[in-house]
């Protein structure tokens, strides 16, 4: 691990880091940031998932969470959204290859070589994350669109490991939608049977612990329609009983202008749970 | 004026607007935030200036601005930082050229026909401003390094003009560090009497109004020692018997986090003035 960007931020430290991933197969980079409150002790841990397109530099600098994080305590830990580099596998469309990892696991060549970031983000960051910087065992998650996703996902297939999940603008419904489509049959191949391992409203039918899903949603998000659809969860979450809270909220789009809006409520949401 | 991007955020309005300049000959963008308050009625205005390299995107992308813009019910107005163009002179520097207007009027060609970013922010601006968008004529000023250097000489040029003044890691003595006597040799030519009318330092030596200059400085910041001379402007204020509150801020770099850490005392001391 190597530190590669350090500024101070809200009397705390926003910092990036790169480091060799073994589950990867190449160099990966993370935000990290450190609260003020973890020049003291062990703070809490909450992760961020980004979107398509993404690196981990989306949302360090457009999210304004360090303000928030700072004031709660918590450290905020920001990986990028896919393996990288010239030996990856990738495609020249956004939705597909580099910067577009979906979280999951990838069966299929050329993509399971290196294609784990479900492994990534829930084994060797965690680690990674313990033996470098001063947490305690308190971690939560939420995400942005792919990133929603993989932290809805991620906290389903993990019970007992999160205090708390939230998204913004999620894919709550991979399987059924053309961005998730398109990524699993390539990722994962023609199985759509296999696929369901991978999508939240398929996951909450089955979901041991009802952990509560907090859900912010743009109403005037251009992809909402086709690609993210909501209230298929609410209706996935109404047949199984588990608790789910979708915002809907008038005017917003998918923009980090919608995500900073709402950020100091997703923040007092984690921060509740991370300190019980 | 076109509108040319809208993002709902915190309850109000986040825009870019590109219209003609008559005073630059050249298209330009601006970044507008409408507070939710300016659906009520008209609201003060704040400018922002920003520093080299920058476009109207920087500021509205990375300095958390609207949360507080929303809080206190200023319209925030972010110009772009030099003409731009195919037809617009231009260097490969990143300090001279289109992205360094510097906020002055050049003299020299080939700059003077365009470089005129003075006028533009004194006169076109505020025209197109009170036209276009719900505002008062209660207007304040505030800017980062370059934009800080033009944010302060503006106000100081301008008494009566503005209710109050800050800046971020200004250059207060343009004519005595590098990027100073680069771009102003190159826009004003080489007398250097004719730069005094374009230095903080020296227009504070002479100015009617006792507008207080509030200033924070990243003790971290790389320009500290050579670019920017906070120390200069304290010993020319305290000459002047001008007042003046340079805060030097441990840990703190040159970047938008150090910008948006102070985000929300800058809004405080322009809010206070801007509703006197």
């Amino acid at each position: 691990m190597q530190r590669i960007e350090q500024h101070a931020s809200f009397d705390g430290s926003q910092e990036v880091w790169t480091h060799d991933s073994a589950t990867l197969g190449c160099a990966m980079k993370l935000g990290v940031y450190l609260p003020p409150q973890a020049q003291q002790g062990p703070c809490p841990v909450l992760y961020w998932l980004s979107g398509l397109t993404c690196t981990e530099q989306n949302f360090i600098t457009k999210a304004g969470a360090q303000q928030f994080a700072a004031e709660h305590g918590i450290v905020v830990i920001a990986p990028d959204t896919s393996p990288r580099g010239e030996d990856v596998a990738d495609d020249e469309a956004y939705d597909l290859g580099q910067g577009a990892g979906f979280y999951l696991n990838a069966t299929r060549e050329p993509w399971a070589k290196h294609y784990r970031m479900y492994d990534y983000v829930t084994r060797e960051l965690p680690a990674l994350v313990a033996e470098h910087f001063p947490v305690t065992d308190a971690r939560s998650i939420f995400g942005h669109s792919m990133g929603g996703h993989g932290a809805l996902v991620i906290a389903l297939k993990n019970p007992g490991t999160f205090r708390s999940v939230s998204a913004f603008s999620p894919i709550v419904a991979p399987t059924r939608v053309p961005w998730g489509e398109k990524a699993f049959s390539v990722y994962l191949g023609d199985d759509r049977e296999a696929w369901k391992a991978w999508d939240t409203c398929e996951l909450v039918a089955q979901a041991s612990e009802k952990l509560p899903l907090l859900i912010d949603q743009g109403e005037a998000d251009p992809f909402l329609a086709e690609q993210l659809r909501p209230q298929w969860l609410e209706e996935a979450c109404a047949r199984a009983d588990h608790p789910c809270d979708v915002r809907m909220r008038p005017g917003h789009d998918h923009s980090y202008y919608f995500i900073a809006s709402y950020m100091s409520e997703h923040f007092a949401h984690h921060a509740a749970a991370l300190k019980r």
